[in-house]
């Protein structure tokens, strides 16, 4: 079975957690909407106004496997966990993976109001300052106490900090790497500050980026570069 | 089993969406943040601050059945909804129910953000400009393309328009319910200029305050009101 992923072209966005998953289980999968053959953005266009879908996609990510649609990316991730070994087969390390992508999808959801806090279809130049104010609350406040956070849950699994649930790799892992690595883009400085308070939570994101399948696809032309139409944006004064 | 959640008393906020389910499950459960006699206020702060837990929850609402804890409403609702009868067996349908829950979590971080655009941690008072502008575009953009495709989930639902998913009460009904109460708490002038754009979505949140659990919830001294410390907060020039 060839997995179909449907997002937008040009930004990693939300479509980067599960391509991670997909890249790291060595799934075989079509990125339509970066596969011109397969009908690029007009397709994923297409998914989403399909007037005879049961099961409409709110937004992308969306994941089509046969006649399964399904969108969100929590939900995407739980139920490609099991088919990839993404995750543990017991229900209640199963919950708390699901959990842990949770929290992750609340604090990409602040990362991206850090540069659209009033009008997420507004230009950032018309929202700049209150940006500005919100991305200080964001760096100052939201992300000790996520990243922190995170950084508990390694201290705390009695198997010990290689993994965010028990001794082996879940999706939850491959997902904190992507927000690692996004909150460095977007605010390296901030993470500088931050980062001798959450070694485990970087010693975690630095293996995940030296994993054989990772790595081939860190340094594939299938990971876009990050960049300021995505979620994790660099604007040097919201990083001040 | 009685279920115990943790959830900050004196406001309805995210654990309305729990209390929901376990009321028209007629579940016997535990309101520990509201009774005196299970800790009240400080036995939620406890559990936060359990410094040996090993699944720490990052913020209530929190379900604790025996040994089992978990946070984040869409991940308590998934975790409820088998042991409770709201959700279908049919994995399909159980993940469609969880994508439809996640989505109404989304419209219920803005909803909580035109209060709070800025800073949630600083007064409305220091935000009010802000929220001002945030709250139209809310209203003029978002509720109704939120709610738009909640109507057209009904509108497609094979089965018919009374629930969203199949022909059976999920948590997902119950959820959209709170979340029209809460939207018209909030935006009464909004929901009524909307109205007509979401005949099916009205019908149903009306019928779901109609079920004999639900009612006699709705009447009891266990649903609080809505105020302006929660999640839906009704403050006029928001709704102007």
């Amino acid at each position: 079975m060839i997995y179909r992923l449907y997002y937008w072209p040009g930004i990693q966005g939300r479509g980067e957690f599960v391509r991670l998953a997909l890249e790291e289980a060595g799934a075989a999968y079509v990125d339509v909407g970066r596969d011109e053959a397969e009908g690029g953005l007009e397709a994923v266009q297409a998914l989403l106004d399909a007037p005879g879908a049961v099961h409409p996609p709110f937004a992308p990510p969306v994941l089509v496997n046969g006649k399964l649609v399904v969108a969100q990316v929590a939900a995407i991730l739980q139920y490609l966990g099991p088919r990839l070994g993404l995750v543990a087969c017991d229900a209640n390390a199963a919950l708390w993976t699901h959990q842990l992508q949770l929290t992750i999808a609340d604090v990409v959801a602040e990362a991206h109001d850090t540069h659209h806090p009033l009008d997420v279809g507004d230009w950032y130049c018309n929202q700049k300052e209150e940006a500005v104010r919100r991305a200080r609350v964001f760096r100052e406040k939201r992300m000790p106490r996520y990243l922190g956070w995170f950084e508990s849950v390694l201290e705390r699994n009695p198997t010990g900090a290689a993994h965010l649930v028990g001794a082996r790799l879940s999706y939850a892992d491959l997902s904190l790497f992507q927000l690692v690595e996004g909150l460095r883009y977007a605010f390296p400085n901030a993470m500088d500050a931050l980062g001798r308070d959450i070694p485990k939570v970087l010693e975690l994101a630095g293996r995940i980026g030296e994993r054989r399948n990772m790595a081939a696809y860190l340094a594939s032309p299938r990971r876009q570069p990050f960049n300021e139409d995505g979620i994790f944006r660099h604007y040097p004064e919201l990083d001040a």
